[in-house]
Formats: structure tokens, C-alpha cells, sequence
């Protein structure tokens, strides 16, 4: 499993010219950062006595950001699954018609397969965005800057996803599934931008 | 070293409640990813006739956004170390009017110290940033969105080094030190944003 491979090694294996890891896992690598900074000003909070009266809030965030982590990090493994199944099919023969016909037909699902995680990355990431509103209000002002840092990294993580999103879109052949998903990853990019410009400005003002 | 960490592992810490890794780290590991990108797009340049007219070119890129990803990496290590310190300089008795006194210059070092890493993070993400043009225009056509999560990545870690640095001068009693950074970071930070989605717009035109 690419996470269980040092940092070292994983930006290594990033920066080679290896099909996998690529910007799909590096976006979801940005979305997992972003979660576990908002699991931080949690477990900051938890039991500080300052914070008595946000403790139920701050157990339920922690809940959320972790759960989200996870996420993250199961995508960034199937981000690369994705990929690697898209490459073997582009190895499929295609010396006759009948051949070139399965390998088309293999990669158009392949396509659909590895746009699916991508846009359920963006969705991820617009979820851990919007925990960043709460964090910053409740969480320990201590660590308020690592609020900010959240939101960068989420943010960050939804538009490469939907880069990688847009990528897969370009060779699909079904305009009504293109369609679709245009539609659905133009819902999740609308105002994104602006909250974080939002939550940057709270952060800053608690520094 | 905390690079040498499995990234689950590296994650793990970061959502902990430990003082490092924090959103130090989360930055400087968000300009190591967009390096790396970078460098993943050279790479798949370097020895394709379709682009062999351009090879000096993506060979010196490659150069560049190697050197910046292993400065990344340094930095992450530095943030840590400088971290420990400002915990370290923290647990000082102060017990005494002396002690008071050798604890609170020993802070002001330390968060000094602590600034100048973010610094030279904000500095180093900034040349990331300014590799993608060039990338997006010589580099492997086919791997056009993986500049676009560079830039994206890079921008996120400059503005996360900045907050950063902002957290630190807050505590900087030497007002002529936190004015001199302050317009250093403002200027490391003009038109950044704006050199991101020029970036972005250039990268989907190619998609």
C-alpha cells in the first residue's frame, strides 16, 4: 500500500515518471493533511478547560475530520488502483477489429471507473472545508494558524481533484455521462474558493 | 526523521495532539508534493521525440524542482526542530525575576528561529510556483493536470508558510524585526493567487 511507504519514498515515487502515484493521489494526500490538521485543533481542545462549554461540538468534529481522514486516505489507494487499471487496458491488443472493439469498451468503463474516485475526493474535500468554519470558532486559538492551514490543504485537494476529474472527462465518449459530471464537479467547485478566502480571514483575525 | 515516516504514520502524528508534526510540516510537505509534480512531468518528458526540441529545457526544470522538493523536505525536518524549541524554551522555569528574564529572551530567539523557517518555506514555494508556466508549456502534454495540482499545491503551501509566520511575529516583541518580515511576506505573496489560476486557466485550455 502506497501509504505505508515512507514520506521520502512516496514523493520519490511522486516525482518519477511511474504511472502511479500522480496528482490523483497527491490531491487526495492534500485532503488527508487538511482533515488531520482540523483532528489537531480538536484534540487540542479536548479537555482544555477553557473549552468546557464546546466539548460535545469539538468530540462530534473530531468524529467527522477522522472519518474524512480515512477517507482520504482509502481514495489515494484506489486513486491508484484506478489508474493502474486504466494503463493495463491501454496495453489490451488492438491488431484486429474485434480486438480494438473490447479494448475501446474496456477503457471507456475503465475512464468512468477512475473519474469516479477523483469526484468522490471533491466531494470529500468540500466536506472538510466546511468543518474549518466551526474549528476556527471553537477549537483552541492556540492553534488557530493550523485552522487556516486546513483549509489551504482542502481547498488545494478539491481543485486537483476536479483537474483530475476533468482529465478522465476529455477522452469519455458518453456525452450524457460527460454531461452529468461536468454538472456535478461545477456544484461542488461553486463558492469553494470564497469560503476559504472567508475562513482565512477569520483565522487571521484570531492570530 | 519524520520523512522517513510512513505517510499513514506521518498522518497519524499530525491529527495527534503532539506539537509536531503541525501545520508547519502540513506546508512544507504541500511544497515537497508540488515539486515532485513538477519533476513527475519532466520526467515523462525526458526522452520522447515528441519533444526533443525541447529537452535542455526539461532537463534544467527537472534540476530545479528536484533541488526545491529536497529543500521541502529539509524544511519539514527544520519546522520540527524549530518547534521543539519554542516547546522546549516554553518549559523554562520562571520562578524568579532572573529566570523570567533568561526564559523570555531565550523565547524571542526561539521564535525567530521558528519564524525563518516558514520564511524560507514561503521563498521556496514561491520558485515552485514559478516553474509551472514553463512546464505547462514544454512539458508532456498528456500530463498537463499533474502541473496543475503543482501549482495548486504550491500556492497552498505558501500561503500556509505564511500563516505560519504571521502566528510566530504575533509573539515578536522587536517591533523593527516583525515589520521587516511583514514586508517580506507581503511581497513573497503579491500576485501569487492571481500567477495560480493563470496557471490553471492555461493547464484546462491543454486538458
Amino acid at each position: 500500500m502506497l501509504t505505508e511507504k515512507p514520506v521520502n519514498t512516496f514523493l520519490d515515487e511522486l516525482a518519477s515518471s511511474a504511472p502511479a502515484p500522480g496528482g490523483g493521489s497527491a490531491a487526495a494526500l492534500a485532503g488527508a493533511i487538511g482533515a488531520a490538521l482540523v483532528s489537531m485543533v480538536a484534540n487540542l481542545t479536548v479537555g482544555k478547560k477553557d473549552y468546557v462549554q464546546v466539548q460535545d461540538d469539538i468530540q462530534r468534529l473530531l468524529g467527522q475530520s477522522e472519518a474524512l481522514r480515512h477517507k482520504c486516505q482509502e481514495l489515494l489507494e484506489a486513486d491508484v488502483a484506478a489508474y493502474s487499471e486504466v494503463s493495463r487496458v491501454g496495453k489490451m491488443p488492438r491488431d484486429t477489429d474485434e480486438q480494438k472493439a473490447v479494448r475501446s469498451a474496456a477503457m471507456q468503463q475503465a475512464l468512468k471507473n477512475a473519474t469516479a474516485v477523483p469526484m468522490q475526493l471533491a466531494e470529500v474535500c468540500v466536506e472538510i472545508l466546511k468543518l474549518c468554519p466551526e474549528a476556527t470558532a471553537k477549537g483552541n486559538v492556540r492553534a488557530v494558524s493550523d485552522v487556516g492551514v486546513a483549509a489551504l490543504m482542502a481547498e488545494a485537494g478539491l481543485r486537483a481533484a476536479a483537474l483530475n476529474v476533468l482529465i478522465n472527462l476529455g477522452s469519455i465518449k458518453d456525452e450524457a455521462f460527460v454531461g452529468q459530471e461536468r454538472l456535478r464537479l461545477h456544484a461542488l467547485l461553486a463558492g469553494k474558493s470564497e469560503l476559504k478566502e472567508h475562513i482565512l480571514k477569520e483565522v487571521v483575525a484570531k492570530l
